[in-house]
């Protein structure tokens, strides 16, 4: 007998568990709404912003039901049962609630950062503790409902199809969102950033977040659209991706093991909301001291209260301890890989403070330093990732990578707690600055801020080891799927699929930043007009306002765009190398992929951290400070550096999913 | 009976062309020697310039004897029986002579190039075709005897070892070289031209190339050590290593399929020389007009001549039409990779016109564009590559890919002569700007260096396309030589060796650039001080010399003390990798390189190209012109893509070449 089967067991480990997040999400929800928005003018600041980024994701979202429409038409067409003459719907169903829920998650947890800010700032006029409680609350608020939404997805399309292939339709609904909304949203954020930036600080030198900057407020949007909305369905798509694949792996030992990944990462949800809620204690008992070492401190506890309780599953199931292992070896990778990010960026190691120096030299040299140490970066995660793939192969073969990503992946609902709070925070300081409120709240908006960013380098790295992870257990799912005991490189199918997988990502990170650059031009244009046109802007006349909603428009309607050519190329390049070399070339090409997608991933989020730590560096008063040479030139290597970070680096993770996933769901199709 | 092995044949098909090159080197050296070199000022230029080159390769040569003899130790305790208590030293004496010709190679060809300079800017006083007659001249003694003398010595260790593999250790000897020679040759060059930049022209807005900049000479010194010598060494590298590899490989057929590979490069010798007289007379008939459409029609000349004696050759020898059409698909690829670089580099092609048109936002998206479009530079090579390898494949498997890449590094010593022009006629063009010549000399100097920097981006790519066809010989040397008849994906230490493979090139391009920012940082200061220290220079009173020494100097001990770490360390973690994966898992780190070095060396190459270009368009009088904020901006992302095209671009053919022969040369001491 096994009891995994029993209903009320699959209830209570499965399906509780994430409806616990989601009314644990509708009550912070509610704690965010009632706090305190603040002055008039704060919420003038916060309005604007919210009303923007509303209005751009929904924009977003009518485009991509359109392709989510294309995309449902064929996956009817391809899955008609010609011999019976009936269509088969349940992939497509799946599909398209894939794509909402993972909208519906990245909406809402927008939603609450857009409200977050304002109320950010105004509790950071009382005490740093309830600032950041109302950051981190409004961080959860996403973390929590990426994980709640997902899991609660899976189980629901479990329930009605019992096919775990029809769960990986869910799975690749949420990657066609993900890939969307990252590209989308990381080209509105940089367009915006590039340009406040440009314009501002570099040809004007008035400050970051100044008022009279007319893309203020679309450069606060982007750090929503792109940072909370984005981040927030790049992890809803990894976790779905894993819970998926290892439920397809898992069918073919026994039906426990398709049911493990679920447990496991329910257990992982519970862990989760136990961690918030440590680090929200944390920081009361330490009045508001370090959030930086209660964010460390809270994910630590995750993990470990995460690993007794899936100690309990494994004991209860009887799975074995190995797969528990593997999920441990795959927590633990998580956090190596987070920490090296944090190593490579942090403003207090060398890495940065080198950059930094070399800035003196000109902004060639700063951003020749950043490039090459960007380089460096790429092995310690590779090899992070090498040992986990390892220890959870000889642990339990392709299954053990599987549940290893699973287990990595089962704490994101802290990590993208902890990342949310980054872009809340930094619109709160953005609001303080806005506002003119007092140096006493800006500055604890500040020290919110510097962790924000920290927290945020942590994420990435996490992210991209978790996409590593989760596309290995997808490339064993698609050679299940289409029947591949080997890939032989020595096949010359393989190794030009290889080849060609490996162009895949520079092209699209190409594309990408080719997009940030020319809507950036047209937006520096729009702002250096303003500055020209509108009189006493610059020297901040009373009645002198900034036309925002130019920006902010050019932003948005750029970003929608510019998505779609590299998005479309990648799915429609998988297919027709499919049709061209083989199922055995398409397999080459995945991996491919894979390698060149991880290098570019972890070179682009780490060297554009350390430009970013650098130029931090230099305005902390190191080296010249503001306004000095040094600085001029870090601030370019910082703009360089920007959609490496914040748009082509991570838009790679949902990149190489959405073309593993593509491979496994069209196979049908291709090889049939 | 096979006609291959009749003594007579083989000394006129295989013995006497490379003579015959060695004769024409001889000769052209002459004539080299015999121009006019100039006026006193012009000769105390050039001899401090080849003074500098010499002392340089002296030093590096020095050094590298040094590394030789450790490896040739390791070789020889490697390879020592113990049954019979006898060393073995065939392979040790194989791999001194290779890296000693090589060296002598590059050493002759460098001496020819510094002579010209000077000649050929005295001859550029009378006219255009006599200036380029000189620097042809130079350049094809380069080429020439990079072929002449790779294939005499593969010659040699054939009649005296009678054993292919022993070969393979000629070719791991010139290749260990190559990637020192290459290493530190681009360092050398880019710290002094960086410098040179940064100071004369960002900071102070004198002219390139100016006689007051005390980096000057270094800088011209770097073209010699880095463009010419350092060239001749990768594609020395790549000719013979693919020579020996399609030797080993033709083992498994029979004898004549070993011989088909030198005569086929000997066929290829006669047509570069053929090519070099079509080139030169082709301008003296055009009287000097468009000297690059003469390279280009030189280049398919040869491509020609070589193809029809490899029919002859493949008539005699009976060795069948398909390998001929293999080796003629890699001519194609090679041409096809060469205009592609072309194309994607050319200042009047749209991708460095629209990166110099994003120098007007400023450095930043100046450099974000080149380094996209970069990016997307690495599609079309890679998909030629694919298309050789398959087409090559289909013909004769993993011989007729072998055999594809000695019919593209056939024209070697067209592609090489045209190379070694470029720095010549930069040179030239020094020579001319710091003698003061007369205005129409210095302006036909430009338009030779115009075509220079031409014919040097093709060859980069076409070097590229090269070492990616070898790499792929010597992957089936690898299997062949550890007796693997797959390389599974699925195997977790394959698929780890392929992760562990790709961290090679971007931390090995990662090191090299950042020791050329450090040196660069150091000349920077050195110039710096002597502008501030020597009064009178900045304002070119007569008298105020600048230290050109100095700075020669500090560009020599910094690449001497920078090439070895990661040269090293490549060689050690390739031997460290096969130890703890097995040979599958080496089997995957190589191709893992090879995936990975491709698409770097492809990116820095053209990006570089690309930046270069886009100053020089807007140099020539465009977007504002020399001066603008445009120039400056250009000036900076010329100096980013410095290092790249002309350091760590370069060397990653020649690194994960060394890669792959240290696999298989150390296959015996790993798995024997």
């Amino acid at each position: 007998m096994e009891p995994a089967s029993t209903p009320q067991l699959n209830i209570l480990l499965a399906v509780l568990p994430p409806i616990l997040a989601i009314v644990a999400m509708a009550i912070l929800y509610r704690q965010v709404r009632n706090s305190d928005p603040g002055t008039e003018r704060m919420q003038e600041v916060s309005n604007a912003i919210r009303l923007g980024a509303i209005a751009y994701l929904k924009r977003q979202n009518l485009f991509l039901a359109a392709f989510v429409g294309v995309m449902a038409v064929v996956l009817t067409i391809g899955n008609f049962n010609f011999r019976t003459g009936q269509p088969d719907l349940r992939l497509t169903t799946a599909y398209v609630a894939g794509a909402a829920t993972s909208a519906f998650a990245g909406y809402i947890g927008m939603l609450g950062a857009t409200l977050a800010n304002t109320r950010t700032a105004q509790a950071a006029r009382s005490s740093l503790a309830s600032a950041f409680n109302v950051a981190i609350s409004a961080g959860s608020l996403m973390g929590l409902g990426v994980v709640g939404l997902g899991l609660l997805g899976i189980n629901a399309m479990y329930y009605f199809f019992n096919d775990p292939k029809i769960v990986l339709g869910f799975s690749f609904g949420a990657s066609s969102l993900a890939l969307f909304a990252k590209a989308g949203g990381g080209i509105y954020t940089k367009t915006a950033d590039i340009a406040a930036d440009l314009v501002g600080k570099v040809e004007l030198g008035i400050p970051e977040d100044d008022p009279r900057n007319p893309a203020v407020i679309a450069d606060n949007v982007g750090d929503n659209v792109g940072d909370v909305a984005g981040m927030g369905a790049d992890l809803f798509d990894s976790y779905v991706g894993c819970i998926a694949a290892t439920m397809i792996l898992g069918l073919t030992l026994s039906t426990k093991y398709v049911l493990l990944p679920i447990y496991f990462a329910a257990m992982g949800i519970i862990a989760s909301i136990a961690g918030t809620l440590f680090v929200r204690s944390l920081i009361k008992v330490r009045k508001g001291k370090d959030p930086g070492g209660a964010f460390d401190l809270g994910t630590f506890f995750t993990g470990g209260v995460f690993a007794v309780f899936a100690a309990v599953v494994t004991m209860y199931l009887n799975t074995g301890w190995n797969y528990l292992i593997a999920a441990a070896a795959g927590v633990f990778v998580g956090f190596i890989i987070g920490k090296t990010t944090d190593w490579f960026t942090s403003i207090d190691q060398r890495f940065a403070i080198n950059t930094a120096k070399a800035a003196k030299s000109g902004a060639a040299i700063n951003i020749l330093t950043g490039f090459s140490y960007g380089q460096l970066s790429v092995a310690p995660s590779i090899i992070g990732i090498c040992a986990a793939t390892l220890v959870a192969w000889y642990l339990g073969g392709i299954y053990g990578i599987a549940i290893a990503s699973v287990g990595m992946l089962s704490i994101v609902g802290m990590i993208v707690s902890a990342d949310a709070y980054g872009p809340i925070v930094d619109n709160a300081k953005g609001v303080a600055e806005q506002s003119g409120l007092e140096e006493s709240a800006i500055e604890i908006a500040d020290q919110l801020d510097a962790v924000g960013n920290t927290t945020k380098a942590i994420t990435k790295g996490f992210a991209i080891g978790a996409a590593a992870l989760t596309v290995l257990a997808l490339l064993g799912v698609y050679s299940e799927t289409v029947g591949l005991k080997t890939i032989d490189i020595l096949n010359p199918r393989v190794l030009v699929g290889l080849f060609v997988g490996t162009i895949v990502p520079p092209v699209f990170s190409g594309l990408i930043i080719l997009s940030v650059s020319r809507n950036a031009d047209l937006m520096v244009s729009e702002v250096r007009r303003q500055f020209k046109e509108i009189p006493g802007l610059l020297e901040g006349k009373p009645g002198a306002k900034p036309d925002y909603a130019k920006c902010v428009d050019i932003a948005a309607k750029g970003a929608i765009k510019e998505l779609l050519p590299p998005s479309v190329l990648s799915i429609v390049v998988t297919i027709a190398t499919g049709f061209l070399l083989g199922k055995e070339g398409l397999g080459g090409f995945l991996v491919g992929s894979i390698l060149s997608g991880l290098l570019y991933a972890l070179f682009m989020s780490n060297a554009g951290g350390m430009w970013d730590n650098a130029k931090k560096y230099i305005e902390a008063g190191n080296l010249g400070g503001k306004g000095s040479d040094a600085h001029k030139a870090a601030v370019t290597g910082d703009m360089v550096g920007d959609p490496f970070k914040d748009t082509a680096g991570p838009s790679l993770n949902t990149l190489i999913t959405v073309l593993s996933l593509t491979a496994s769901v069209f196979a049908a199709l291709l090889f049939g």
